[in-house]
């Protein structure tokens, strides 16, 4: 491996998710994962940009700051991007009024939008909140549309809780698009249109020749990594 | 459309499928189909060999035949090849012990079969058992095998009740393969070997060159048919 110098010659910001990489989530809240706490700190110090990109849909972003900020994080609402914000563009510039299949923790961020007489349905990570009855209500209002649209707010496949791995968005968007004969939008990771939309908020513009590193603190309990790993955008 | 009597030239037996062909389920027990009753009456008089192939997975085949007889269908319980009992054929054949995703009033159907320390899942239509919480302990228990094995009793994406549309298991199927990455076994329709068992226990073989043809009422305020439809098996 490459010397960390080395690696970073020419990169001007980092890009860095948060559920696993700055903490795990579960009960009472979550812990850090051990380092980051101190590796967030020295970025700051340092004369990269950082921005955080999550595709965190079960709270808002000012709760999802709050509880960080509480685990000692350097962190503030307006540097994060994450996917609500990002579909509530969309559906306005789209005149989409959606059926709203999410965690009540980001309902909030979906205020100012029309959510009556649905003509789309938006799917996010809502947990508990995937019941049959919930899916089913899903899967009818796509059902009844000519032209069916799904929004998914990203599409991981399971996310670690301190209690265990869990089901994330994805496998309920896979199970509305099955049921349906359709393809779901995918809004936040691993959409190339996510990531730049940060890096403008980072005033970075990939067409720059700027090169981002995604840089994440594993836990090696976990993945087996031993230390920060790095991926190309 | 060739006149009937061509149709059914050679035909020697026939397998019906029963939720949505004989009747829709629902509120009460369900409805019988309009012409379905007489149709399998006319059917039992006829020279044809007559079987039921389901892939109910709600019901035991008890459950199912005894629903059924109430609306007034001329059916018994070993005219019937439904996913479950061949289910656990496989599972005593391959030594696998499974973890249930299945519905209730199935469950009586794996009374005899060992589910300790499993080492596969095994998902039928569990309606409203498809909680987050079941569908995550499926997940987990998938993920912890070295060798994940997933059955699903069908590929269902949906069926109609009564009361509207409902998800079938092929969705649940599809979120936990992505979930875990893997591909289930269908045991059931549309599976060659499903239709096979079938022939077998009418006394027919699909290399005896037997056309067999599914007839189907269906309902035409559903499908806009407006009379029986053949399918090739």
């Amino acid at each position: 491996m490459a010397a960390w110098g080395e690696r970073l010659a020419g990169v001007r910001g980092v890009l860095l998710d948060i559920s696993g990489v700055l903490y795990d989530g579960g009960e009472g809240g979550g812990a850090p994962i051990a380092g980051s706490v101190e590796a967030l700190a020295r970025l700051k110090r340092s004369q990269l940009k950082v921005r955080f990109c999550t595709n965190e849909s079960q709270k808002s972003r000012g709760d999802l700051v709050g509880m960080l900020r509480r685990l000692g994080f350097d962190i503030s609402e307006g540097e994060v991007t994450a996917p609500a914000p990002a579909t509530c563009l969309i559906l306005k510039e789209r005149g989409l009024r959606p059926h709203l299949l999410i965690h009540d923790g980001v309902r909030s961020e979906f205020d100012q939008i029309d959510t009556s007489n649905p003509n789309c349905v938006v799917i996010a990570d809502a947990g508990e909140g995937f019941s049959y009855q919930n899916m089913n209500k899903a899967f009818q209002v796509l059902m009844e549309l000519e032209n069916p649209v799904l929004l998914s707010l990203g599409k991981g496949r399971y996310y670690k809780e301190t209690s265990g791995l869990m089901l994330d968005v994805g496998p309920y968007m896979k199970a509305l698009e099955y049921a349906c004969g359709i393809e779901a939008e995918v809004v936040g990771k691993p959409s190339p249109e996510f990531f730049k939309s940060a890096l403008r908020e980072m005033g970075l513009e990939a067409h720059q020749g700027t090169r981002v590193l995604a840089l994440v603190w594993e836990d090696p309990t976990c993945h087996g990594a031993t230390g920060p790993v790095s991926h190309n955008c």
